[in-house]
């Protein structure tokens, strides 16, 4: 049998419960993958406090990435063989001690990466590269803004960027992480150091997981011909708390975009939801083979046995996780 | 004495006065261009209806792009010696017999090209680098559209494309005109055709020149990381009428995007008003260099001499032109 989480429906730890289902067999290009780890996104806390568009109806798995061991094949598969070491972006049902996908959203585990750093790539990766590489296409030369430096994301970001030629800037909202950032080549701002010097201005790029009333305050900071890549709501969820009027007043604070305004600014805007990319395999399998084009392994923080899930998404909401976080399966 | 043209006050072609003011002497890094042909630009027509909102004061000059010979330098000039051929993009007052400017809005005429395709180069040239390679970074591979695809604009975006590996769609408003774009090596639609395909669409790149309602037809058209870059609202004039009433309505007709749909779609939208880059010389001088790194030669239609000004602007309301259209000193 097969252990999977589920979010029962919206609320706080106790929305979980764990069942079990019967194995399935893998058909067409599908094959099993024997779960090590699963890893856990901002998106599935605020799926199971009710407020992502996007999740399932209740009761649902959620979690986009694993990690573990090809158990078997469909009769269609060509590029694995039951034993390799893979990873894999899911849609949905990742928190799972087996999950059954198609041949494109699995790869191939680095021979020198461990299970825990594989299960920990593919939702940063994802969004850092279709963020960085196709919506923003930030080159060499670019002065760049992250605005959240230390979480996986950005450091992910910070990594791909700063080899390349790319100046980077980075927000923290804790002075004493900026140490940290300035030993990755960071030049790193607390958020009110940022908004409170005017001269930090002319980004060419400028990554927003904050939404809300900052995206517009980041506008502001763009140079000639600059862009502003938003990515999110984070400043909506705050430690654990299920804030349904917070989330509403965030959507309400969005600001609107004219086309008049953005010529006489000559800036751009774009948005990123990388979940949506599930609908075009080919191109999302593209930009998932490019991970190892770069110094990708992510740092990991903890991995909670999967019957501590609860837990593993409090120490997140609580803000307390140094790196990434996983459940572990074995 | 110097032969200027102003537009008194909103109008029609009666708008126009040719009046005469005394030589200024160069100062610092100044030099004096005697003007050969000045380019009229659609800009100038929307002045002249009193319907373009950076329009500096009435009386003024308009004009955005001269071509002559260097007859004086100011004291600071480094890069250039009396009797230079040049072309030159003015921060209005084009429209003269003889301008002054600094250094940096003036480069040399390449040996090849006449004094008429000098005076066409700028704003042309300016526009689509800054849209194509600013702000849309379009690259090998890309499929991109173009509203304005026969127009001077279009046709040099289809030179620049076409042979860095870009696939490219143009719209026009004749069928009889498709033949000749596709001789260039672009696929042709009039509006209609395109309107009606709903399977032209998975665009990465979109030039809009007409704003309005077709913003949000063409942003619908974007593949996933698309950008759309909108550059003007040239469907707001027609046939030399000036009507403020229409310009109104497509200011409302703008669409207004919010990030939460951008993210929704993994799409973008740029404004670009060139005009603007004026204030940054560094960055417009060093983006004016590369002309020489296309096949940038303007097709030349006609040019009025001076004194038939009205009759130049009618030309081009009236659709009349295939090409640029320049007023001529000489």
């Amino acid at each position: 049998m097969i252990k999977v989480i589920n979010i029962k429906k919206p609320g706080d730890g106790s929305a979980f419960e764990i069942i079990e289902r019967k194995e399935k067999d893998p058909v067409g290009n599908e094959l099993v993958v024997d779960v090590h780890f699963s890893g856990i996104n901002f998106a599935d806390i605020v799926m199971r406090q009710g407020l992502y568009p996007d999740a399932p109806p209740y009761p649902f798995s959620p979690g986009y990435e694993i990690s573990g061991v090809v158990t078997k094949l469909g009769p269609e598969v060509t590029k694995f063989k039951v034993g390799d070491r893979v990873l894999a972006g899911c849609h949905f049902g990742g928190y799972a001690s087996e999950v059954v996908l198609p041949e494109w959203q699995v790869k191939n585990l680095p021979d020198d990466w461990s299970f825990e750093e594989g299960a920990g790539l593919t939702v940063s990766f994802l969004t850092a590269y279709l963020t960085l590489f196709d919506e923003g296409r930030v080159r060499s030369g670019d002065k760049v803004l992250i605005d959240c430096a230390t979480g996986a994301l950005g450091t992910l970001c910070t990594k791909m960027l700063i080899p390349n030629g790319v100046e980077v800037h980075g927000l923290t909202s804790s002075a004493a992480k900026k140490e940290l950032l300035e030993k990755r080549g960071v030049k790193a701002f607390t958020h009110d150091e940022f908004y409170n010097d005017s001269n930090l201005k002319g980004y060419d790029f400028i990554l927003n997981s904050q939404g809300g009333t900052s995206i517009k305050k980041h506008y502001e900071r763009l140079g000639l011909t600059g862009r502003i890549v938003c990515i999110g709501a984070s400043s909506a969820v705050k430690q654990g708390k299920r804030s349904l009027l917070k989330a509403l007043k965030l959507v309400l604070s969005m600001p609107k975009f004219n086309p008049i305004n953005l010529m006489n600014d000559n800036r751009g805007i774009y948005g990123l939801n990388a979940l949506r990319f599930f609908e075009n395999p080919e191109f999302l399998s593209s930009r998932m083979d490019k991970f190892t084009e770069f110094d990708a392994k992510p740092a990991i923080d903890k991995a909670f046995p999967y019957g501590q899930v609860s837990d593993a998404h409090s120490y997140i909401e609580q803000k307390k996780s140094r790196g990434k976080v996983l459940l572990s399966w074995k």
